[in-house]
């Protein structure tokens, strides 16, 4: 493999040109205007940028792009700036230009009878959920941080979040794809077709490439009918392997009624109804862990209650569920969620934590949840194991609190090992060491461990095909070659 | 771009160290042997081959392909040989060695709890089916071939069928792959993971290449809870478009529980009913156009009778369907299910006919069948259009048969002319001159014009990255260089 050489810094006179190219609100250079976009939004990473361009369209990127591709300037493609992995925070060498597509903002067109929307790169997924709900329909995924995420980097990130047991990934939603690539040359992929074999799947490739494969620029999204029948409710159990029998109860009925299906642990629970204000734990007592499970259908009349109560009746009598509330009213589902989302905010009252973003197979999440937490106990006794999320996709947050009284420095500055010792765990188990947030700039240290022999090799070589120059989003995923 | 060198003929040296390798049963050389493998099944494809290799497994192929690769000798993938397209069939140079993965036929593991099926290459669609079925689960693909096509070939193929509606396409069920490379490396991605999101999404890549990338060895699927209640009809309605607000009624209850919805027109159904034995209308009397449609749940007591009555009444109520008859028995369903199986025998017992497997956004079917029907009448009076197929993925097979009374061969004379008029209208309408088939040794010549530019230039870019020296399956999909 030839050495990649290192990008150039951008010349007053690209700069120039960018400008004439971008006008006044296409580029930002001053640095109190660049610093926004140089550090996430955890303040974890802290680069530094050139400047930041906004192109109005996609006709002006591809412009913006063939300068800089024939400047040999890096480039950072950023949507909502809510990478949980540093993925879209330049370096600190200052050499990068930052890519923010945000003013590339619109919902073209939604089409009723193919239930597809035609949207910009730039609409927050907030925004376009909203969008498809106007028009009757559903934009199937939802996370957290989806009042900012951007369609764009929901897709380069191949988003997850709570529904993905239902809907699939954002990778699942995509038909079609406009991408600007790294020498400005624009692969218009827009197809809204449902079958198309016509040469390789470029779409799939680009979505989960982190931007280091190009820009997207636009995409078409398959939507759904808006369910018009929810139940949820909050189930006491035993542990995660209660969970997953209730779980394929469930799913014995119909899997696509389930809408959600999110583990929690009872110390997790615990946590956030002492500290987090607005909470209560809705069961007569405490449980060793919970269910929280949402059943959806858009059919009226379809006894979704029924199938609710019956797996629940059936699940309480074979010992699997010891207590359960369903929601009566919107209010009460809402409260049920809380205590679900309210875990990150309850781990940050209780001092410092570490987070892990892992997958293992489904059937496996009990052995993981038990064999870590005893690791990491071991290794630091104390650690309050806070494991939780979508446990029907096999994807556990699986998050550790630092020990009550514990100096939360001291606790952070083993984060490493704590992370070492749940990954050989993962490992072990043929699971992924990011199920959700992708690699970035945290974790492309793990790639030759994981990735390595001929899959790395292979994405290796597809990046040198496709970005010969290293242009796109130097130091993230890849590993320094050597 | 580098021209890529033309590959080499196998020394009796490279075939004799292969021999060694694979053992009497892993390589065939003789004419008479080797003969069956070079004919598609249509027996439209004939081609010459210096071998026939059939490794016994993921290590005997990899060093097979070493071999090969060294001595830079091209090799054809071939499953089932069951393409449409010529995709598995060697070239006139008798240089080719077809490699058959047939005796990787073992279903490795079916796991109830993660509903994953672990399987090799070589095992039929059809036995792949049956043993989902055995484990109290269902793999939801089903094409006419099943019988023959085998794993590989259907992932490699992307295929797609009469349940891509409900479950996706080929594409939409891996999990996991195992490839070998044409270096002979292996790539192990035999994941069982919902989520993981580490870098490309590989798999993906190498679903639906066509064998041009490497070869699919053994895969980890997805599959589904079996349906406990299934409901058919088929219904009378006026034509696309009303048959376009059948599907969309339906969808609008729940578009899960559609588990099949194909489109017949007036004429085809005629055809079938005139000529195939055991075959009769199950209505009064003929109608323009229609519908059959399959509602499926694994949940018991769902109501599916109720749903698919309340649709058909409201239907009938509006004006949409005129007619329609539920199927009251196992026997009854698959009698209606003949009548959209025999389209290919009525055809052909009609004479020649000329096939088109496109597809257009779902919306736009009722233009497509409107339009090419016409073009294709203005271009050959007395020509009869049988469109039919998957109408709720927007997949129509515009099949053409000649006039009656016209010779065969004077009909056939004119194929490309009466495809080329069905595509420019499918381009116009932006959809698809491949939607299940692909592009195979029969549409290469289509590329330029509609995947072109950046996009096919892409394409190009990784499969130099990865196939550099262009041994696999040479002559598919890509059009010549130049």
């Amino acid at each position: 493999m030839t050495a990649t050489p290192s990008p150039a810094s951008p010349t007053a006179d690209l700069l120039a040109r960018l400008a004439d190219l971008l006008g006044p609100s296409g580029i930002l250079t001053e640095t109190s205007d660049v610093a926004p976009y140089c550090t996430d939004w955890r303040s974890l990473y802290h680069g530094r940028a050139a400047a930041v361009l906004r192109p109005a369209s996609t006709a002006e990127l591809a412009q913006a792009v063939s300068l800089c591709a024939a400047a040999g300037v890096a480039m950072v493609p950023q949507g909502g700036n809510t990478s949980m992995v540093g993925g879209a925070t330049p370096d600190e060498s200052g050499r990068d230009i930052v890519v923010c597509l945000s003013r590339m903002n619109r919902v073209r067109r939604i089409d009723p009878l193919d239930h597809t929307m035609d949207i910009e790169a730039g609409v927050t997924l907030k925004a376009a959920q909203d969008a498809a709900r106007e028009a009757g329909l559903m934009l199937p995924l939802s996370i957290s941080s989806e009042g900012s995420a951007q369609i764009g980097g929901v897709l380069a990130t191949n988003a997850g979040g709570n529904n993905t047991v239902r809907y699939g990934n954002a990778r699942e939603l995509v038909l079609g794809l406009e991408v600007v690539l790294p020498d400005g040359s624009v692969f218009n992929g827009l197809r809204r077709l449902r079958k198309d074999n016509t040469g390789y799947a470029l779409r799939q490739l680009f979505v989960g490439s982190e931007g280091t494969l190009g820009f997207i620029t636009s995409a078409i999204l398959q939507l759904q009918p808006q369910p018009r029948a929810v139940e949820a409710a909050l189930c006491a159990v035993a542990g995660a392997g209660a969970a997953l029998a209730l779980f394929s109860a469930f799913r014995a009925q119909d899997p696509a009624l389930i809408q959600a299906f999110e583990y929690m642990s009872g110390a997790g629970m615990d946590l956030v109804t002492r500290l987090v204000p607005g909470t209560s734990l809705p069961l007569a007592e405490p449980a060793p862990a919970y269910v929280l499970v949402e059943l959806a259908t858009p059919r009226r009349n379809a006894g979704l209650r029924t199938v609710l109560e019956d797996v629940l009746a059936g699940m309480f009598e074979a010992g699997t569920v010891s207590d359960a509330v369903i929601a009566e009213s919107e209010g009460q589902r809402l409260a049920l969620w809380k205590l679900r989302e309210e875990h990150a905010e309850a781990q940050r009252r209780a001092g410092a934590s570490v987070k892990n973003d892992v997958s293992v197979p489904v059937s496996r999440v009990p052995e993981l949840i038990d064999r870590a937490s005893a690791a990491c106990a071991a290794l630091i006794p104390g650690i309050r194991p806070v494991p939780f999320g979508h446990i029907g996709d096999g994807n556990i947050h699986f998050n550790l609190v630092q020990p009550e009284g514990m100096d939360p420095a001291a606790f952070l500055a083993q984060d490493h090992r704590i992370m070492d010792t749940v990954a050989a765990i993962v490992r072990d188990l043929d699971g992924s060491f990011s199920a959700e947030h992708g690699v970035g700039r945290l974790k492309p240290y793990m790639m030759p461990d994981w990735r390595g022999g001929a899959e790395l090799a292979t994405m290796r070589r597809i990046k040198d095909a496709i970005d010969p120059h290293g242009l796109m989003n130097p130091g993230t995923l890849f590993p320094p070659a050597g």
